[in-house]
């Protein structure tokens, strides 16, 4: 599955995760306890470091593909479908309803039917900045101290120091090493 | 109400039945076990088949409203605003956070702030397979086998066998019986 | 913090105030009584007025930075970042999923890093109707009776009587105080 490939989701080893999970989600996002609802998440992904933080309602498939960096903050309502890795590097920040999606579809309605389903990984470099409502498809990568403005949709690869906007993302500035805006 | 004219919400049955839905969905959206939480759902529809799966939270206003095929898997937080009829066909997937909204209000503040409402049926054919957060208005219509891209937003309706993208989403590819890209 | 400078997010009183607002969010998001639960939010927030009604979930940041006028409506799933004061007029209609963000982070990387943050308020006038999924950024004022179609993304400031749309929001109408488009 993680390869890319096109699988099927008989597999009765995934099913079983992910009911695991969804019951684990539903249990440790109602807990209050920033310390004890953080542990719980951390246990259930694949690496995460020091200063990890996640608000409620954290959502994901399966956890064994996702790894994080050290000091990492998660707002509100981050959803991570994780059927293919997603990666994320150290000193990031994500706003409310960040969404990384890795799991495509067929473009073929009767293989959709017939539950066929792929992906792609998601990679996000270090100390990146996504605004609040910023949707990452399957495929992409995200270069090292990237600002992803608030509602974007990123449909593509990016690489590093710049600031990206809109549906879909585009560059709209290049930073420098202090992150002042390039000017041309 | 589900003519599409408008009407007042102070409707007292409108109003029980709302208030009932929300303490529906409260209680549901808790449920870890699969089957019994797919089957309250079930319940609280108007129409559904078999194969029915939807994952928490799964929201909407009144729930008789709502129509959908067999075959229907909904992810995460899916919201359904069944103000008017919502129906949806055979085979449909849904990506997280996909929001269908019927309900419209007057451009006229004045009557906004006198609780006039209006609304207006969402149509979406066999085979869809909507994106993560895509966003569907009052009033569309979607054909059979129709792909919406991740974090589109779909203000007017479409035909059969395209592939649409954007806010506001806009036909990219048309698509053959096999689910090929025709090229021009 | 509200006058809009730079803070570092060390600050003891605010982090004891948000974990304190993210348990009380835990549990009042999960009252099915809705007088009971709007006034649990209403006890929380710096102002609201008569007929103040919010559906589950509800989140925000402080509360003590949010001011919100007489008839309110609030669907599903509202998010408000109220790291700077966040101001709505009266007979606001938001549909489900609005986001106001008022915390921005520094471009540079480094700063980032060091956890310096910083804010601008959030302005919104009387009469205003946002659609579902809107997405407001820090800085922006909206004014009266303007109309904010669903999945828009509001990145700078609009006057009153307008109807804005899209990623970024632009004016795709001007209204007469009837609520008539004005033809050109």
């Amino acid at each position: 599955m993680t390869a890319g490939e096109s699988y099927q989701e008989f597999d009765t080893e995934l099913i079983a995760r992910r009911k695991f999970i969804r019951q684990q989600l539903q249990e440790i996002n109602q807990i209050t306890d920033n310390d004890n609802r953080n542990h719980r998440f951390q246990s259930l992904l694949a690496k995460t470091g020091a200063n990890f933080f996640v608000e409620s309602e954290f959502k994901f498939d399966y956890g064994f593909n996702i790894h994080i960096g050290d000091h990492f903050y998660g707002n509100y309502d981050i959803t991570m479908l994780d059927t293919c890795p997603i990666t994320i590097g150290e000193h990031c920040y994500f706003g409310p309803n960040v969404g990384l999606y890795t799991p495509v579809h067929p473009l073929d309605a009767k293989s959709r039917n017939a539950d066929v389903e792929m992906g792609a990984p998601i990679t996000i470099g270090d100390s990146v900045w996504m605004g609040g409502r910023v949707t990452v498809l399957p495929g992409v990568t995200i270069g090292n101290r990237v600002v992803v403005g608030a509602g974007s949709v990123v449909t593509k690869s990016f690489p590093d120091d710049v600031v990206i906007v809109g549906n879909p993302a585009r560059i709209i500035h290049h930073l420098d090493q202090d992150g002042n805006v390039i000017k041309n």
